[in-house]
């Protein structure tokens, strides 16, 4: 394993550091602001188009594609960027053009999508021009366990009629919003594993409706759009639509969901480091009984502990990153899984550790704290629960080879 | 200690559980709705007037009180009825006049209050027409050391003058708030423990201002009236507004703590009654991988883990409110800071652990388990942090006499 | 619930805790010298003979029989009295005739034996002049799962006839044991739950082998008589040796194992007593970076939560012990099962606490912490495993009614 | 960081593995017989003397220094050697001439020692011909604080004289023992940092005495011969003695310290996959309530938590090791109290679990996990508590200056 950074990263770096704290920190009180102005309003508040302009000058552009459409990085390389993103959630990843779910349709796309549906959807989501949502998880089922997801997608003539209810589908409110991707039924009678496709759906078919969004422990998440509810009535699409091989709609998925969540993990590296950054502050100014906090043992300790698993938790999120790059997706999905199980987790602790010493103000709008716990809590569910990543590394540990035998 | 219920706390017991099934749940949607429809509006829904309406005919009303304006009932007979009313935090305690702050307002008046201050004050709250608030933590200071609270309250011929800000100051934002009782430094020559005496203040005095209510992860707390940050500036009242001795504001505050912490505890239990019988009836039905949820083993450890956990918890709640009842508030402290301390993390955990189990619904508005998370969470930090109340009983353990002593 | 005690219990209390700290703490030394001094001997040091003379004395003497051959103490009763005899596992328990695995033997005896077996077993069990053993745990089997307990007892004529192997036979070592409880198969076509019987069998039955004894913890137990590995190969005892019904092993276990549990538990908690008194003595006198250990925050903290968590798992053994004196052992089965899993458990992190302030001391033989260690941790895995106990805790949750139920 | 091994290292893996499993785990039964059959006899079993020959032919020798007396390897590359040797921590290490304390001591004595103390010390230490100690803690004070170290160490003409009482000195006991390390008292008027020296005792010197072994965990450590305390009743040995500069022993002993430290780390690191290695093939075979404990979903969550938290700590390790290597032991130092602090931690839980999953075997001596369970344990004390580690952290972290700062 070799984590060092190329020049040419660590100038990114640096560049993306000067953007975080010139730019993108300072608008993420306007952009409170904006959208607190106008509570009609899902998406993007109007200081992101700046934003984006200035990065997108800057350099700092599609981070995350390894293709030579992107930055041509490799998951190594993408890691201590999307760290950096991930200190400013609701506003830093948008303003590179890094932010899920768009960044995981792009790579399907990227890879599945035929010349035609590139050109239409995945050259103006590159300029970040469009916004895109990803719809597999249905309320009626576990869809933890995929094998559930059950929207039917029939075939009829020339098109896909699609019928069933997703939700948890983010960004869908957005206005700027104008494509789904769906997870559903096309072949029931295949082979588990065999059944399921993805097809592409304007936002704008009729029959698709986006009927409520879901919130994240009492966060709207407006800011991107939200989490859309959607009904699909009899939804048609042409033939065409289909992205990637009928039958492999989990294969497809796949290729996003690695990236997706191991990208997940270094915004989440991020996210503690403001959290561990806004604590030493508070502790240092802050007195009680005398002293400042920085000087109670309690506070020490917890604070020591935050650094260490923050540490080690990042250490496993390169180690994911770097087999992606020299073994494949498919090759680091347990290390992947660890990092997915590992990073939420110490990731949310730390943050609620810093609540704590923050006081009433850590639970307030005062501080981002509330918003990144938010985010941490929320990616310990989103793209798997911690559960069955559990079951697979298990499952991968019983099947291994130990180094050395017990002697009989 | 003996922890049986009368048989006149075992028939308000069998009221309460069939007026919350009854009313109070079935009013948890149309509450949302309600308030959901006016965003502008803070403080109870249109529905609470007819819940505490039915509550009053049923004899269910101001449960909290010891005393005969009250129901008479000692702490650990109000027990096991705070705890029926946290099943549905928002609406279940007003609904039967025992929300704070307000109940422990009431006591204050009760035990502190001229006969002019009962008159004016105590007798609309306990007849709910009043709502009011308790304003003791400040946004510039570590609240968690209360001698660090510095409004100041100064003599000026026949009035007190209050000059300073507060924050989470629960109750403010609602229309029905008419008084504000106000922690302050009346006396800042006096040692450490004289400086601080409570004043009463109406809250429509000139000079106070509300000016925002500050959020708890994401909610507004809009159905409380959410929590005000108030500036006072030179707010002044009468010399007679005085609430209990002067200097001695510690020490009456005191008297209204104690309790609260104890109820707080008693809601919380029932907050965790309510996410297990959530998880109960989620898993039982909700199948992955081929069968119910209840069938996986991690499911089942954790919820027996849930389920001793929080009867041990709601153990040492009752302990604390026996010694209340026989040996007096002051005696009980430690029993009611070792409650203070277990309660919230405890129930947390098991909300954690539900949501988890829920999965995305979980964290979203279709359970009540983000409300139930938030205010679990919340008391980890209000009414003294954790680490305040960690550090008094460590206090009194190393100044204890062990049962046995080491031989020489 | 109640938990106060009687005058009787009291008078028995304060006997005791005279006991313990002018017999029994001082003895711990002498105890461990005279073990030393002859390595070879397994069983009481001589010192136990002088203990027990002087408890029987002051009628300290088989204070866990609830029946009128004992001290006719109801669980409730004896569990304060219990937990004083904690304070010294290794000879506090034997000191006063109150050790496992001798007193489920009796009580066994007592419940299921006949008359002649009450008088040749019981009564000099009673009188503290042997000593027994119970072997059911088998090696070879998961027998945490009681149903794979596969040592054959066969019948032949007036006889049966024991064919297998045990292991974790408590006291089998020792020259004063008599007679060992074995459980083992006897109906093997029998539904399950009817195949196996309890007989008994005298420790100089030809063919009945102690081949050795296993540690715990790289301890020998040395003074309760080890561990004993027993082969039993065509071992013959009359029929009248069966204990109880035939085919009812089980239940009759169960008889003994409920109280077990539970007594256990009653005197882990006097453990963790004994770990937190050294700890708050060690920490007022110990000095590191200028000030006692007792003044840092860490140190606090951890004392604190010992106090809080061991105060809350008191309160869940009381539960237990107060519900199988009101409903039974049966009735109490899961407030048994709930003690079971948490008091193990928790004092074992509280001893873990009290070795880490103690430093290199805390993890020697110069204080009792890694013998109080060893016992908790156990603990943990005899009389059932934490994880079968927290098995039947999810079922019955499952299978619960809550006291409310969610509106449709 | 870059973790890639050369082919060197994997060479040396190679036949480290195959000479681990061919000959050190085989061995094992026949150590702990040979010294149960002699129980007066502290230090290696006899096959212990065939082991080291059998490496040395090998190539396998003082794999740790990274100097050109020993392999040459840097701490990176020592890493999953010493990982390997961690499998079999009672025979393993030694084995290889890369046990503790002598490995720490060859350090000093090549970075510090004179031409004469080589030859007479390391020469034979480098050769395994000698053990050695190392003495610096004390009964009497807090040593994790060393300020606190206080045997006196006085000039007397030619002469040190030194008068004080030592503990937890490994391998004292043994008979090829012939030197101990020992920190003590020279200039008590200097100032703090200044006043300790390091001089080098042989063990036949008149005055010293060994006065006891002390036990961890109820395990006497034997194998190693014990840990002594030492009593110095006017020891004399001459100036020439002195290890390093009168007056720096503080910084000399920390040129052993921090490689000590994170030389445990990885040694834990190969017990924790050990234990691993014992649980997965114990409960693929052991079977209860009707399937193996492989299927049971508690044992496959923990093993997975096991497998994510032994990757992060071992990938903190390495980053230790790497930093060591490339920026210096002092650049380091964080570095490697992070490790210190997580390692011992992480692993003491990963056996705890193995344990639980084999139930009474797994607490006895038919596995080793009791044995690296202590070991574990140890090391949370051993080389510097957690408590200091935790507070050297928390103060770099509050020193540090954060990647991005608020915006006022």
């Amino acid at each position: 394993m070799d984590f060092e950074y190329s020049p040419k990263v660590k100038e990114l770096q640096q560049k993306l550091t000067t953007f975080m704290q010139e730019h993108v920190l300072p608008a993420e009180a306007v952009a409170a602001q904006q959208l607190a102005a106008d509570p009609s309003h899902w998406g993007a508040p109007p200081i992101m188009a700046e934003l984006k302009a200035t990065a997108k000058k800057s350099g700092l552009w599609n981070l995350f594609l390894p293709a030579r459409e992107g930055a041509g990085l490799s998951n190594l390389e993408y890691a201590p960027l999307a760290e950096l993103t991930g200190w400013s959630p609701l506003i830093g990843p948008e303003a590179v053009n890094c932010n899920p779910p768009d960044t995981g349709n792009m790579e399907l796309l990227h890879l599945y999508g035929t010349e035609q549906q590139k050109a239409e959807w995945l050259t103006p989501l590159l300029d970040g021009d469009f916004r895109s949502c990803f719809s597999m998880t249905e309320p009626e089922v576990a869809s933890s366990d995929a094998n559930n997801v059950c929207l039917d997608i029939a075939e009829d003539g020339d098109e896909w009629v699609l019928t069933g209810r997703k939700w948890w589908s983010t960004a869908a409110l957005r206005e700027a919003c104008k494509v789904a991707m769906v997870m559903g039924v096309t072949d029931s009678d295949a082979p588990v594993g065999s059944r399921h496709s993805i097809v592409l759906v304007p936002m704008d078919t009729p029959g698709l409706q986006i009927v409520r969004s879901t919130t994240v422990l009492g966060f709207d998440d407006r800011h991107e759009g939200g989490h859309g509810e959607i009904v699909f009535d009899s939804v048609r699409v042409p033939k065409e639509n289909l992205l990637g091989p009928r039958g492999r709609g989990f294969a497809v998925a796949q290729a996003r969901l690695g990236p997706g969540r191991i990208h997940h993990c270094m915004r989440l590296i991020g996210m503690a480091e403001r959290a561990i950054a806004l604590l030493t502050e508070r502790a240092r100014t802050r007195v009680a009984f005398g002293s400042p906090l920085a000087d109670l043992g309690v506070v020490q300790a917890n604070l020591a502990d935050s650094r260490i698993k923050l540490d080690a938790a990042r250490l496993l999120v390169l180690r994911a990153a770097w087999r992606m790059d020299v073994e494949g997706n498919k090759a680091a999905r347990h290390d992947i899984a660890a990092a997915k199980v590992l990073v939420p987790l110490t990731v949310k602790d730390i943050i609620d550790n810093a609540i704590q010493v923050f006081g009433g103000a850590g639970l307030s709008q005062d501080t981002i704290l509330p918003v990144l716990y938010a985010q941490a809590r929320f990616l310990q569910i989103a793209d798997g629960p911690d559960e069955v990543h559990r079951r697979s590394l298990a499952r991968a540990e019983f099947a291994a080879t130990p180094v050395l035998n017990e002697p009989k």
